[in-house]
């Protein structure tokens, strides 16, 4: 079994690395060789030495695809992309990014179809900015995509693009709309979904948290463990059952800030909770009341897919992989 | 008022050139110019001339779009795409014309812009085909595209493409779900949707017509008539109250193979239905029975889109513009 990872270097790349890494194998079967690609060079796990190619690379230009995928990799998780604040400040580089590379990509192996059969799992990672308001407040599978962005748009562009070139039988793909990762490890960033981690991350670690929207704000998150679970499974499942629809919104909690602070409460007490500012940001909530809310994830749940079992255990799992937490 | 119609050589290029040269004005204002382009060289209706100017171009090639749109026309239509069948037996065409000249197209518009703040009415028309089974019997404005065709899919990435460059302020666009067209003019041709149109057009005109598929099957009609008429009005109308949702199913009428029939049988008699063939296509009814077959276009029907009264009306249409009709 060989393994590609686009994007190996990012967020959720170092981890499904070290997933991979750990458990020397991937749908059951050993994993021989693991290739790493991202624009910046993706770090070797020691445990896979001597079976890993790392390669730095940017996929959009002419050829990166080609050479990525010359090891003809059974299974490849394409992670790689720019995220929405910065697709949404560089309208040409989130489309030559996001749209562009992922086509790319997509040609590539259909050329290695037409001229020796090749067909690899692709697992693609898409994203809940595929939904914009109005929204129900539960969406369904059958839900329309109209993002509100545009990164959100080409995330839907390449779903739609996943699910024509399997159609057509180029390559064996499966899309994963991501919940928000929650608690997302390192520093405070300019996100406007920020502060979803934030409030447990900082104040976790002894230092205070900027919250800019009222407790009332629900949101659909699923720690960064349970989405490495997610692109596992994905790379290892009979996709059958799902006819011709490729694209599933992943399974999440749904959680208010409150009962993230409540979560907060019962793990770090009283003092934890006291490092929260409250510090309304009108321009932060309009955009967060765009976004959607809960969802019922039937199609995934068939699947196997299985959401973190509540907030408190997303908390956990943080503490558990970070060693921050109450003193 | 300068209008441009892409495509402007097609079925439904000539009837709106027509319309327009025959109404002399758009969107309430006098037409003081019309700019036609194919790559068939378009037709000039008598009743503009001196006042439109007609290219040959393929609008997938390098410096087509800017071309187009060098006289900065305040509407565009872009009906220019190859269809379903075409799409699916050629691969590269398919996405050459019906995504990447869509996309040549925003974004020659999007420099146009930057430059001189240049902000045109896009009238873009998407199709049926973005629906793809399993479906709903009657299918609502929040319903999931899901195309079962490479056509289907170039459509569907062309509205997200249209949705994300208004929503960016380069254009103000508009998206048509047209119905399929019925009593489509002209000869019979391969499409699979071929017969809706032909087991009327042909009777009517003493012909044998083939249905290969049951009586029972259902499907969504509009005459070309009122194909063009969505066109004319989504030009004109104030299209706020869409917020940031763009794309529209048309109204349409529904019916079955055998209200299509009864309706024929009302105009033309006995003799008419008895030219009718059953020689069942399994093959047809297979992409058939994936196609949708009503709609509830709330969205269109409040933005004052209206569809053809009836399927006798649709039949009465097609009697009056051709001729044709009970001897
Ligand atoms: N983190 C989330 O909450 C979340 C939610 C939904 C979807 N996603 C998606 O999951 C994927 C991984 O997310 P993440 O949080 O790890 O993001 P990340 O930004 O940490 O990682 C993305 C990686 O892609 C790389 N990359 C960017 N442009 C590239 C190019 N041209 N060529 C090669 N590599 C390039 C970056 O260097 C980065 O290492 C992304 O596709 C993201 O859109 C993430
Ligand atoms: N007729 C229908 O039932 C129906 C239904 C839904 C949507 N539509 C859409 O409506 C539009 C018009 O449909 P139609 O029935 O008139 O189709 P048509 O095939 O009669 O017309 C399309 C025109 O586009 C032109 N064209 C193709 N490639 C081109 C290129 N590269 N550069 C310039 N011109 C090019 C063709 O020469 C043709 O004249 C199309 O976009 C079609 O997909 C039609």
């Amino acid at each position: 079994m060989h393994a590609l990872i686009l994007g190996a270097a990012g967020m959720i790349g170092r981890r499904l690395t070290d997933a991979l890494a750990q458990s020397g194998s991937l749908g059951g079967q050993a994993l021989d060789a693991l290739t790493l690609v991202d624009v910046v060079t993706p770090a070797v796990p020691d445990a896979l030495a001597g079976r890993v190619t790392a390669q730095a690379a940017d996929l959009s230009g002419t050829g990166a695809a080609e050479t990525a995928i010359a090891g003809r990799p059974d299974v490849i998780f394409h992670l790689a992309a720019v995220v929405s604040g910065e697709a949404e400040a560089d309208f040409e580089k989130g489309y030559r990014i996001n749209l562009d590379s992922t086509r790319l990509l997509f040609e590539a192996i259909r050329q290695a179809h037409l001229a020796e059969g090749y067909r690899p799992r692709v697992v693609f990672t898409s994203s809940l900015a595929v939904f914009g308001a109005p929204l129900p407040p539960v969406i369904g599978d059958d839900m329309i995509l109209t993002p509100a962005s545009s990164y959100g748009t080409q995330k839907a562009m390449g779903e739609l693009l996943l699910s024509d070139y399997t159609r057509r039988g180029f390559l064996d793909g499966i899309g994963l709309r991501l919940p928000t990762i929650c608690v997302r490890p390192g520093k405070p960033n300019k996100a406007a979904s920020g502060f979803f981690s934030g409030i447990i991350r900082e104040p976790l670690a002894g230092q205070e948290a900027v919250l800019p929207v009222p407790d009332t704000v629900r949101h659909w998150f699923a720690s960064p463990r349970a989405a490495t679970d997610f692109l596992v499974h994905a790379a290892g499942i009979d996709l059958a059952p799902l006819g011709q629809r490729r694209n599933l919104t992943m399974p999440g909690v749904s959680a208010t800030v409150a009962e993230e602070i409540e979560a907060l409460r019962r793990v770090a007490g009283e003092r934890a909770v006291a490092l929260i500012r409250r510090e309304p940001d009108p321009a932060i909530l309009r955009i967060i009341e765009t976004w959607p809310e809960a969802f019922a994830t039937e199609r995934a749940l068939g699947l196997g897919f299985r959401a973190d079992p509540s907030f408190d255990a997303i908390v956990a799992l943080h503490i558990a992989e970070t060693g921050a937490g109450p003193a």
